[in-house]
C-alpha cells in the first residue's frame, strides 16, 4: 500500500514562537492533546493559540483598512505558498505547523463579513452567531433524537413555531425542519406535495402517478429544476412562468399555463411562489398566486430563502402579503438575517406530512420504549440521518437581538440599497437593469465605461458591454478591494446585481464600492 | 402583528459577574459589539468569555468524575429551568443573560465526547478537529465557488483523491463532494447510478425509464430506501437481501432475486453493499458482490459511512476487499475516524458523472467568464446550492495525526471491542447476538437478569428480555453515568448494541460499561 510511508512516528521538534500570553515548554505533538494523560494543559494552551488566531482575524474582518481578499489562482495554492502546503502525509504535523495552517486557511481565504464585501446574499459576520457555531462545534451532536439533543431539539421546535407565527399561519402550528440549505428546503417541499397528492408514490415510485406538472418562474432559483431532476419529475416537467419587467410572475401566465398542461393531459401539482429572487430581488404576487393554486388544487411553496427575512420588519413584510396561505415555506436565516452558514428552514403548515412522506421507523434510533415521549425524537421526518445542529446560533441571535433587532438589521439593510439607487439612477455612466426602487437590497445596474457611452445601441456594443462587469470584478478581485456579483440574464448582458445583508455595511461602503467601480472601470 | 411588543428597546442591566481575568465595566447590550463603533473590545472580551465556557466544557468532556448527561423530560425543559428559558421575545436579552444562556445549554445536553458515550456511531472530541470547526465558522463561507471558498474548495479537491488512493482506484482519479451525510450521500450514489444508464431520466423525470429495481441488504442502512422513496423509484422496488446470520449479505440471494426481477420484466440497476452495517458492523462480501454485479451491469456501491475508516488501517482493511471495483462509496469520517459533524463523502469512480446528472448550469453564479479557472467552481455538481464547509476540520485533523494517526486510532478501538467481546462472550449472565469476533467495533448481546436465567426458553421470556434492556437504559440515563444503545432486529428481541469509536475511551471504561449494566438490570 503506497499510501503509507513508514509508520515510525518521530515526535517533530515544537515551539510555540513568541506568543506572550503563553509559557513553554510546549509537548511536542498532537498526541499530547486530551484525551492524552495530562493532557489538559496543552489542550487548553492550544485552543487558547487558536482563539487569538480566530480573534485576530475577527477584528480584520471589520477593519476597513484591511483587504477583503489576497487573491491567488488554484495552481499558485496547490503549487504552495510559503510554508502552506496543502497535501495531507502519512507522517504527522507539529502542533506549531497546525497553527501555522490555520493562519494561512484564513490569509488565502475571503473575508465574507468584511464590509465591502457584497458577492453574496450570505454575507457579515455576526458575533452572537459565531459564539454560537462555537458552542454548537463543542457540543457536537446530531438533530436526530431528543436522547442526545435534548435542548437543541426543543430550541428548534421553539423558532419554527415562532417563525410560523411570524409567516401568518393560525396559532404558529404546522411543521418543519432545519435543512442544509435553501436547494434541500424546496426540494422538500416538491417531496411533500407529491406525498400529499400521491402518497403511494412513495412505495410505488413515480410509475404510480400521472404525468406531474411544476411551475415556477423564469426567475426563480435554479433548486426548482434540481429538485424536478433529483425526484424524478424531469426537467421538462417543471414549467417556467413568464416575468414582468421587475422580474415578478405574472398570475395570468400561470394560468394559461395550467390550463394548457391540463388540456395536455398533465397533471398540475405544485406551484413555486419566489419571495426575493436570487438576482431582482423580485416578490412574486403571492396573493394572486395563492388564488390560482385555490382555483385548481395546488400545492402553494413560498421559496422565501432570501426574501423570508422581510417578515420581521413591519415595514416590508406587505411584500410577502399572502405568504399565509402557502402550503410551505423556505426561509435562510443564514441569508437575510445574518446567522452564520448553514442556517435554513422548510416550514409547513400541515403537520405530520413531513412524517408521512420520510419516515422509515428505523428501530435502531427511533425506538418506541424509549423513558422520555418520543414524539421529540424528530429524525424519522428528515430526509438526512445524522443532522447537522444549525438551530443554535440562530436561537441565539434572536435571544440577543430581540425580534426587533432583526427587523433594525432589515430595515437598515434596505435603507441602504436605496441610498445606492438613489445614487446611481441618474448617475452618469449607469443603468438600472428595471425601473423603480428595489423591492428587496438587490440593485442591478451596468456601468458603461466613458468608451461605450456615446456608441449607438446594436450588438458590438452589448459585446462590449458584456465584459465590463467581468473585468472589473477580476481587478477587483486582484485588488482585494471589494467584492460584487454579476450576471447574464434572459437577453440581458453581464450586469452587477448588488446584494447588501451584512449590518457592518454604511454609506461610505456604498459610495466606495461606485467610486472602485468608475476608477477600475473608467478606461475600459 | 402580536409577535412584535413594544418597540422600545432600554438597555438591559448588566454585568459579567466575577470572571477574574476580565474587568468591568461592560457595554450594556449585544448593539455595542462588532460592528458598532468602539465594538472591539467588548466583542473580544464577550468571545473570550464564551471560550472560557467552552473550554471548561473541554475539560468536563473528558472527565470520568462527571455525568455524561443530566436528564429531565421535555416538560421539564419546556416549562424552563432556574434562569434557562428557551422562549424567544420581541426585546433583546443582556450580554450577561446570553453567556448564562451558553453554559445552561452545554449543562442540559450530552456530552457526546465523554469516554463513557457510547449511544452513536459518532462520538468523541476531537480537540484538532474542533479547532477546524472553530475556524470554519469563522471563515463562515460556502463551498460553491472557488471565488469564495479558495483554500477550501482545494483541500476538498486533496482530500477527496487521498481518499480514493485509500479507496484503490487507479491515480486516486475519479470525483466526489463532501454531503450533509451519510443520508444525502447514499441518495447520490442513487441517482447518479441512474444518471448513468438512463440519462434522460433527468429530463424526462422517471417515466423515461423502465420498472427500476436497487437491492440493498436487509441489514443496511435505512437511507438507501429513503432514497427510493425520494427519488421516485418506490421503495416496494428497493428489493432487501437475506443475510448471513452475522449479518452479511448472501451472494447467492442478490443473485437469484436480480435473475427474478429481470423475469418479472423490471429493470435491475443498483446494488448497495454495505461495508460496517449499523448495528451488526458486518462487511458485505463486497467482491463476490462485485462479480455480480459485473455480470449483469449494475451499479454498485458500498455503503462505507461506518466501516471505510477501516480503510486507513492495514490490519483491518481487507474487510473492504474488492471496495475498488465499487462505482461509488459513501464513507464517513465523522464515524469512524472522529471527525466532528458533519463530515461525510460522497466518492465516485467516473468523473464529469456527478456535474452531468446535476448541473442546471445557474448563470448568477457559475459565470463561464471569471479570471481563474472555472472548473474549481464545483458547486453545479451538488444538489445543494449553499454548502457546508465540511472540509476543513478533517483536513487539519490529517494533517496533526497523518495517516498513521488514524490507522492507530481505529485499531486501538477496534482492539477495545474486542476486548469486550472476550470480556463477556462466557461471562454469566451474557448472551451474544452472533458468534464469533466482531468484524466492526460493533457488538451486539442480550444481558439477562438473574430472574430471567433459569426461566426456558418461550415468549414469556422473550417479552421480559425485551423490555431489559430499555429499562437499563433508562436508568443509565436517568443516573447520567453512561450511553449505550439498544434495538430489535428482525426477530431478535431488544438488545444492546455497543460501538466505540471515541479514542478517549480505555479498557476502565468497558469495564465500567459492564459493571453499570449489571449494577442497574441486576434486580429487573
Amino acid at each position: 500500500m503506497e499510501v503509507f510511508g513508514d509508520n515510525s512516528c518521530p515526535a517533530p521538534l515544537f515551539g510555540f514562537g513568541t506568543h506572550p500570553e503563553v509559557s513553554p515548554p510546549f509537548p511536542p505533538v498532537t498526541v499530547d492533546l486530551l484525551p492524552a494523560k495530562n493532557g489538559e494543559e496543552p489542550t487548553m494552551q492550544f485552543l487558547l493559540e487558536v482563539v487569538d488566531i480566530l480573534t485576530n482575524y475577527v477584528k480584520k474582518t471589520f477593519d476597513r483598512s484591511t483587504k477583503v481578499l489576497d487573491f491567488h489562482h488554484p495552481h499558485q495554492l496547490l503549487e504552495g505558498m510559503e510554508g502552506f502546503n496543502l497535501e495531507l502525509s502519512d507522517q504527522p504535523e507539529s502542533l506549531e505547523q497546525i497553527l501555522v495552517d490555520c493562519r494561512d486557511t484564513l490569509k488565502y481565504g475571503v473575508r465574507t463579513g468584511h464590509p465591502r464585501f457584497f458577492n453574496q446574499l450570505s454575507s457579515g459576520l455576526d458575533i452572537i452567531g459565531l459564539a454560537g457555531e462555537w458552542l454548537t462545534s463543542t457540543a457536537n451532536t446530531n438533530m436526530f433524537t431528543y436522547e442526545i439533543a435534548p435542548v437543541f431539539v426543543l430550541m428548534e421546535q421553539l423558532t419554527l413555531k415562532k417563525m410560523r407565527e411570524m409567516i401568518g399561519w393560525p396559532g404558529g402550528e404546522g411543521d418543519g425542519l432545519f435543512s442544509p440549505g435553501g436547494a434541500i428546503s424546496n426540494m422538500y417541499s416538491v417531496m411533500i406535495a407529491r406525498y400529499k397528492y400521491f402518497p403511494e408514490v412513495k412505495t410505488k415510485g413515480m410509475s404510480a402517478a400521472p404525468r406531474l406538472v411544476l411551475f415556477t418562474s423564469e426567475h426563480s432559483h435554479y433548486s426548482i429544476k434540481k429538485a424536478g431532476a433529483a425526484l424524478g419529475f424531469g426537467t421538462d416537467n417543471v414549467i417556467l412562468l413568464s416575468t414582468d419587467e421587475r422580474g415578478r410572475v405574472i398570475p395570468a401566465d400561470l394560468e394559461a399555463k395550467i390550463i394548457e398542461a391540463k388540456q395536455k393531459g398533465y397533471v398540475p401539482l405544485f406551484v413555486n411562489a419566489t419571495a426575493g429572487s436570487t438576482v431582482y430581488g423580485a416578490f412574486d404576487p403571492i396573493s394572486e398566486i395563492a388564488d390560482i393554486c385555490e382555483k385548481y388544487n395546488l400545492w402553494l411553496h413560498v421559496d422565501g430563502a432570501w426574501g423570508g427575512g422581510l417578515l420581521m420588519s413591519r415595514k416590508h413584510r406587505h411584500k410577502l402579503n399572502g405568504i399565509e396561505r402557502a402550503n410551505s415555506v423556505t426561509w435562510n436565516p443564514h441569508k437575510m438575517m445574518g446567522a452564520p452558514l448553514q442556517c435554513s428552514a422548510i416550514l409547513v403548515r400541515e403537520k405530520g406530512i413531513l412524517a408521512g412522506c420520510n419516515s422509515m421507523c428505523a428501530g435502531y434510533l427511533f425506538q418506541p420504549d424509549k423513558q422520555y415521549d418520543v414524539t421529540y425524537d424528530t429524525g424519522d421526518k428528515a430526509i438526512q440521518c445524522g443532522r447537522h445542529v444549525d438551530i443554535f446560533k440562530f436561537w441565539l441571535m434572536w435571544k440577543a437581538k430581540g425580534t426587533v433587532g432583526f427587523e433594525q438589521h432589515i430595515d437598515k439593510c434596505l435603507d441602504l440599497s436605496q441610498y445606492l439607487y438613489n445614487k446611481i439612477k441618474n448617475r452618469e455612466g449607469y443603468q438600472m437593469v428595471f425601473d423603480g426602487v428595489p423591492q428587496h437590497t438587490n440593485v442591478c445596474f451596468w456601468y458603461n465605461p466613458p468608451s461605450l457611452r456615446g456608441m449607438p445601441d446594436g450588438e458590438e456594443r452589448r459585446e462590449k458591454l458584456h465584459r465590463v462587469a467581468p473585468k472589473i470584478k477580476a481587478m477587483m478581485m486582484e485588488s482585494g478591494t471589494t467584492m460584487v456579483g454579476y450576471q447574464p440574464q434572459g437577453n440581458k448582458v453581464n450586469f452587477f446585481r448588488m446584494v447588501i445583508s451584512n449590518p457592518a455595511v454604511t454609506q461610505s461602503d456604498i459610495d466606495f464600492l461606485i467610486d472602485e467601480i468608475e476608477r477600475l472601470g473608467h478606461d475600459l
